[in-house]
């Protein structure tokens, strides 16, 4: 506060914050423009200037205030401050101000932090072999695209989890908050603990326009804008401003205020329990859109418009008046006072940047690899279930992944670096013994029937798979564990925000300076085949076919068939970085097939001959291959059945759980070599493949393998509605009857005895469809189905 | 209102309300747990029950409240009302209200308004072959599922659109609430004009839980709840209780309420022009979860927590006791007042009813192919670019379609049955013409910088995917016409919408009552191709590879290369019905290929020869096969240097506008003919195949064609950054240089001048890649690259 005028900063202050702010805003407009004269030390020509101009003014000078004025609070209050940048194609900005304040250097010493580096940084923006025009992973400091838009604010939510010393300034552009995605993680405040969790400090952009058009909540008034905030929860300040020395006055006074405000709320829940929930302060920024840039080009007002969205002067090497423009618009900042004659930042602006490592850009958080510490894992074999031979006992595979996951919560409580996030399911998909050690995150009303909430818990439940990935990554992307499980149908809701994680990913990893994170790790149960009470709105396996186009460096899938490879597979995407594991397992009674150090062998081979469901003595008439617990099961009664009905033909069965080894070598790290899968489908016989999803993948993966012309895939074909679950895989030809039908028709010369065999398995499954249809539930001998025992089966022979 | 009380309704009325609400209750409980003695004419037994218990009570109670609700002003106002429901699991409550009111049975006599069609209302409801346990396309008077929550309240104001009459009644559930769609979707009131589109009543129905936890706006309070509808600009109206005749007083009062300010609005506006934007009323309604249901079971609340969600009695055909509770709880709506000794409703109820064509469950809206008007159609002609000579002339394809949209706009003006929809993007894809003769739906706050805004505008903008997804399905379902023009990457973030759609017109497929309804068509421009300047998070082209796992009746999907086949092949969809159709064409200028003429019957075959790129005489060395602009540009330009360069290679280039032809005919209706695959394809000739998506989709589709094996594929493999257009196919293998070194190496017998021109192309590529990192942009060759004339040709052989 200054004390002559009232105000928060003196003349002074302003004029450093005004120095600093200029000098971001030269360095963005450099980076759009141009590819040389970087200091504008001789005239502008269009030589300078970059060909194709590509970037993003408008939301930029708004950035730049923005991190000019958290620099400030940072450097007073000594701050763990990361940012969040939701108008991410705002990139000159960041890019900008982590030069300035040396940690883009400090990442890429090649950009130094001088005249030469200053050249650099303004030719590789947007440029080919440079870096992109978004707050992409190349930007340090950045765990946030920002290109598609919606996941700022839940992103920002999961990085302030379990890091309660940390605060995320979080920039919520006004077009995205017109998204889904970003209009309901306003409501993540009711899930934050703030004795244990950061603080997220939401800066809502309003600048009035989209690409095209005004922002909705640019539009609505006041009064209406204000009251939506307070029923989200918050307490809103706006600053709002087009005269600079205005706003830096009104941001600074406000920004010291709502950093009190949280650091109060903060003092206040860790020094008492109980503290009821508090609205958090967020900020309304209302500054014109491309601020300082040309207010009118062509005798069009640009300034404070959509026009200014991307490229304000987009004629710039072709029209003199342009380029004059340009000029002007460039050494209206005043570059002579900002850098000295080596292009270097002057001491006024170097004075202004935080210590080293409190550095926006140098934050260990968004680099969370460095900070991550690997989970304690319990021995699997505490929870492994014995299995006397296969088929012999049940289980509800995802319950006793619950027992797992409990411990696994239990043993890492110190480190508080492990969470489970579901929208709402987490009970139905029975990894409820996690309730066991800790509870649901809940930071609203409670009433006394309510079960399990805990304001520190560690289950995060919210009914939007949107916010529970939000959260999910920002979590990870700070270094932390996560499992996400989920109704398989409805994880197509974030179809698009796995896409961006998989590129996020894909490009980290030829970044030697961003340390791997861990995994993100899927748990799809509820799966296709036992949503029979749901009905054809719930049945979708597609998820599967969606990821596995990203690069397959990145994607992993696992089919586990019973309950000990699930908890193997689970260990293992637990352990691992860097990667987007899917994992599709049942919750409903299935049978054991794998004793423990067998389940473990089998996954860790991803795929594998079951000697005891085979008698083909190393030559197969027939190779039948599943998976998926449902596929296996019909293929294990299928061939059950055959066994009985046709002793001499040989079979062989192969159960694949990492999906990604049908693919060849050359397509996929964990892909089969040639001769292995040879090896196993033969190169001539007849293999029918009950596939758990859409039966084109088990195609797609394997058409160049040698033996791809005698493949029959069995799989899900959109048939589907409320009904039982054996009608479930009648519907799709997938059931036991149909495969067995399915190697009948495809071995040849099996002569009458077979084709007696045929007409009885039709007459069978004609038989229980009918039951279905008159009784409402499946036959007890498919619902007490269990695989014959060796002595049975020989005794059948 | 009732004199003597002062309370709205009488004693009497109270007591009518209450037995048809009663009756809607015990039809719902029916269903969901009886498969005999559906009058209880005799004490329940075992037997009497269903095997499996399939359904939600926990919304049902609610639901039926309203809908009891409902026709009351829907008679006292004759009223042309329509239900969404988002808690679409409450099918019971429909079915039975739809049966009770006699839609149901009108639609499907075999379930008679009698004892035995209560009897079959009873047992098919979630039993095999009977009907889901949803709000399904099977109910009459649905538009709306609900299995996948989000989307009730955009689909509601999709369908009031253009109908000024209507009132769509959308119950929107506290779950449902925290989804993101949902929570954005409040806002489509800035996009509805009172003057020329009907009302949307929300009414959110805060029973208080989800499946296991409460809802989040059950829990903040009515401080916080009542600023966030009144931010999102609502007046919300707060109905509570658990004492029915409460509840029944409030609900009245507040409906005659709410339908008066509606009518208030809706008259003002209508009276003059330009009146502000109005808060619309909403209702809150808060009643306790399984509502009349069993209070206790086994010792545990179950009455209004979470453990009603679903089947509040789970062992009733085992446990005595719950037989007994079960039958109590039947007993208790007292169904020998509700139904005679036939089990018709009493005339009581019957009162109750709406006209026949008032009834909920006999909207014609709901059943929109019934009041579908096919589009005028102006002559393509008009719109067609004259092409003197393959590649002679360039055109920005989505710009010419732009001025066909505008004219498809103007000509169905007076019918108001078409609009387009898009996420801030129809000018950035080029469609701005369109604002010639309609403006953007706006009806917030304008500034004078605005362009084409306008309340009752027909262009549909906002920056929410799943907004513009919602709202053209609730136009198309309710019979209108629609385009939804969308950046490519960014429309997987409907991927779940798109699923859902698709079951939908899956399953209205084979329910003949249900009329055709027009297609749902999608433009996807701003493609992974020509995203060069965004960078690699919107570069996608998998939502083609989403869309073809659903059922093959439903999906389309057009890449045409040029302006003229974009032109037909939007006419072709937005003439037809029931159908996805995807459209994926550039908006950057572009050569056209093919004229007016040629393009209408290359479209209408979907694939074929392009003779004037083709020097094979009927007898190829190699297929090179195209779908895609850009990829049929790099064909054509490799094309091109292979007969400059080899010209005795014989090549024959195929070009793919309708994809599914690719498939067999047995796996999809568009699908060619074995015979004519091998016709084009040839079964021995190497294909060169460039695809504008993921490689695999091509496999997928081909992978049981006989010269499969011989087709070699490319297209994008997820390498992208902010580049020029060229090092995009560069950095894919998708060039003119490397597809014609792919035909070198697959072609045999070339000899030695194929290895030089081998080399060249080479030495071509390396200095192209050179010149982008050195220069920023494309080599001129490249950027004014055109298709060689006939005569060219000729001179250079």
């Amino acid at each position: 506060m200054d004390v002559l005028t009232g105000k928060p900063l003196s003349a002074d202050e302003v004029a450093d914050l005004g120095s600093y702010w200029r000098a971001g805003n030269y360095l963005s407009v450099g980076q759009i423009y141009l590819l040389a004269n970087p200091l504008l030390t001789e005239p502008l020509r269009p030589e300078h200037i970059k060909p194709r101009l590509l970037g993003h003014w408008g939301t930029t000078p708004g950035l730049n205030m923005l991190y000019t004025h958290l620099n400030r609070v940072i450097r007073r209050r000594d701050l763990a401050m990361m940012y969040v940048i939701g108008p991410g194609h705002g990139g000159p900005a960041i890019a900008a101000n982590t030069w300035l304040e040396g940690s883009y250097s400090d990442t890429y010493p090649g950009v130094s932090r001088d005249a030469d580096g200053m050249a650099k940084l303004f030719r590789q923006f947007s440029f080919p072999g440079g870096i992109p025009s978004h707050v992409a992973p190349e930007l340090p400091g950045s765990i946030h695209e920002g290109g598609e838009l919606g996941y700022s604010l839940s992103h920002a939510y999961g990085a302030v989890l379990d890091n309660p010393d940390l605060v995320v300034a979080c920039v919520v552009g006004d077009g995205e908050a017109e998204t889904g995605p970003l209009a309901t993680s306003w409501h993540s405040n009711k899930f934050l603990d703030p004795r244990t969790d950061g603080a997220v400090l939401p800066i809502l952009h309003l600048n009035g326009y989209k690409i095209a058009n005004p922002a909705i909540l640019a539009r609505i008034g006041d009064d209406e804008l204000t009251r939506l905030f307070e029923g989200y929860g918050y307490r809103p300040y706006l600053v709002e401003g087009n005269e600079p020395e205005h706003v830096h006055q009104a941001l600074a006074l406000t920004l010291d205020q709502v950093l009190d405000e949280i650091a109060g709320i903060q003092a206040e829940a860790r020094a008492s329990r109980g503290t009821p929930r508090q609205p958090w302060p967020m900020i309304v920024l209302r500054t014109p859109k491309g601020w300082t840039g040309p207010h009118e080009v062509d005798g069009v007002l640009v300034e404070g418009t959509w026009r200014s969205h991307q490229v304000p002067l987009a004629q710039v090497r072709t029209s003199p008046d342009h380029l004059r423009l340009l000029e002007e618009w460039l050494r209206s900042y005043r570059p002579e006072e900002l850098f000295d004659a080596d292009g270097r930042p002057v001491d006024r602006l170097l004075a202004q940047v935080p210590p080293d490592d409190r550095r926006m850009g140098s934050s260990p958080h968004s680099n969370g690899g460095l900070l991550s510490r690997d989970l304690d894992l319990p021995d699997l074999t505490e929870y492994a279930v014995p299995v006397a031979g296969p088929g012999e006992t049940e289980h509800e595979p995802t319950r006793i992944l619950g027992a797992y996951l409990r411990d696994v919560m239990r043993d890492n409580l110190p480190h508080r670096n492990f969470r489970v996030f579901g929208p709402d399911e987490t009970a139905s998909n029975r990894l409820d013994a996690l309730y066991d050690v800790t509870g649901k995150a809940w930071n609203a009303d409670v009433l006394p029937t309510d079960e399990h909430l805990a304001v520190d818990g560690r289950v995060m439940e919210i009914l939007s798979e949107h916010t529970c990935q939000g959260w999910l990554e920002g979590y990870l992307l700070t270094g932390r564990h996560g499992l996400f499980s989920c109704y398989e149908a409805f994880v197509h809701i974030v179809d698009s925000m796995v896409n961006q994680h998989a590129k996020w990913l894909k490009v980290t990893r030829s970044l030697p300076w961003r340390r791997p994170i861990p995994s993100l790790n899927y748990l799809l149960t509820s799966h296709v085949w036992r949503q029979d009470q749901n009905g054809f709105s719930h049945q979708d396996p597609g998820f599967i076919d969606h990821v596995v186009n990203k690069k397959a460096e990145v994607i992993r899938v696992y089919l586990p068939p019973d309950t000990n490879t699930l908890l193997s597979t689970a260990e293992h995407c637990l352990r691992s970085h860097d990667y987007i594991n899917v994992i599709v397992a049942g919750k409903q009674p299935q049978a054991d097939w794998l004793a423990p150090e067998a389940a473990a062998l089998h996954c860790a081979r991803g795929l594998g001959i079951w000697d005891f469901a085979s008698n083909d003595d190393g030559s197969p008439d027939v190779v039948m291959a599943c998976a998926g617990d449902v596929p296996t099961l019909e293929t294990l009664a299928a061939v059950s059945l055959l066994r009985e009905h046709l002793p001499s033909l040989k079979i062989r069965v192969v159960n694949v759980v990492d999906l990604m080894r049908l693919q060849p070598a050359s397509e996929h790290p964990h892909g089969l070599p040639d001769a292995d899968f040879d090896a196993l489908f033969t190169t001539d016989k007849p293999v029918i493949f009950a596939y758990h999803g859409y039966p084109w993948l088990i195609h797609r993966l394997t058409y160049r393998r040698t033996n791809h012309g005698n493949l029959h895939v069995r799989g899900y074909k959109e048939e589907g509605t409320t009904t039982t679950p054996f009608d479930m895989v009648v519907r799709n030809d997938l059931d036991r009857y149909h495969l067995a039908l399915d190697v009948i028709d495809r071995v040849p010369g099996l002569g009458q005895q077979a084709a007696d065999v045929r007409q009885w398995l039709i007459d069978q499954r004609t038989r229980h469809h009918a039951y279905i249809l008159a009784h409402g539930e499946d036959m007890p001998e498919i619902r007490n189905w269990h695989w014959p025992t060796a002595a049975g089966h020989q005794a059948r022979q």
